[in-house]
């Protein structure tokens, strides 16, 4: 069997990473989600565990300083980050592996294990971004354009990606994520096991 | 509008590329299916214009002595080949473009356009293919030994590919190649044009 493909999903905040992947989810197998962990509260709907890793600034610290996290960033106050022994877990088991986290952590990821396939999920434009930011009901103004500016920060980067899928409609969006992961699978070192000799 | 990509579709004869990319064919648009021009007699229910350009050898060798065609091979007594003309303004177009051809020129493609994607379909195993060849009912038992140790030369140089699909179930085999095609859509390069500046 081999050794499964790390992916990582990226995008500004409200370009719909969540949404894109809870529909990849159920129509795809061998797949592990990794759980990253955060210092910010949850939202409505949120469960530790399963959305986040919820934990204090200075549990969130320790992991860092012992080096048990594969990237993490600071974003709009709070700390997000990936333990990495999860996600290797996975990987040595043959599972492809979905990393959900920001750009910066993403361009973190990218420059630690080159082989890591990355996904920049993008608006279909900057209006529609704070739309839906709004749309959340979540947040101050003042956060909304944080989120607005890190956003136009973020797009410049997507240069650094391999693929972009554009977050117009959420179904067409999810059947190109899927179409990644599994154009992924049928690559030659992911096949050299199954072939005829 | 960004350009099209460039699909080489291989593998054995036998291997089932054929069924593979019938299926592929109805259920993506913005495909253009090259069609090969060959020496050898039509197969029954081969139309001439879309499964082949059926022509003379004198004629096959007229186009490639004139630099018309992209790549040309000759195999089991036979000579295929690839017009150049009818890709380049398919690709100029915007869509993409699926060459279906023998091992040896995906092989002259790879080397002239590096930009192509080369697919190369695999039999389930070396018996199968026997069993499918001999299904035709079309071939002598020459005929197939000999498309049977091309088939195992063949499968030696699967090393120069970068997607392989193993045959097993058609239905399978086509959501993989249609999935690998998508997510080349996907490709950075393909985006650059719909991207929120």
């Amino acid at each position: 069997m081999s050794r499964g493909s790390l992916f990582v999903v990226t995008g500004p905040s409200g370009a719909g990473k969540g949404t894109v992947l809870g529909k990849v989810r159920g129509e795809l197998d061998r797949l592990h989600y990794s759980v990253s962990l955060t210092t910010r509260p949850p939202r409505e709907g949120e469960e530790h565990g399963v959305h986040y890793h919820f934990c204090s600034p200075d549990e969130a610290m320790g992991m860092i300083a012992s080096g048990h996290m594969l990237e993490h960033a600071e974003y709009v106050g709070n700390i997000y980050g990936t333990p990495e022994a999860p996600v290797e877990a996975a990987l040595d088991a043959g599972l492809d592996v979905i990393l959900e986290i920001e750009v910066q952590g993403a361009l973190q990821i990218k420059a630690k294990r080159p082989d890591a396939t990355l996904v920049f999920i993008a608006p279909p434009s900057f209006e529609e971004l704070e739309r839906r930011l709004r749309g959340r009901g979540t947040e101050s103004d003042e956060k909304i354009a944080s989120r607005l500016n890190r956003a136009r920060d973020e797009q410049k980067k997507v240069g650094e990606f391999h693929y972009v899928v554009l977050n117009d409609d959420a179904d067409l969006a999810a059947a190109e994520l899927r179409a990644i992961i599994v154009a992924q699978r049928c690559t030659l070192a992911r096949r050299a096991d199954v072939l005829p000799g």
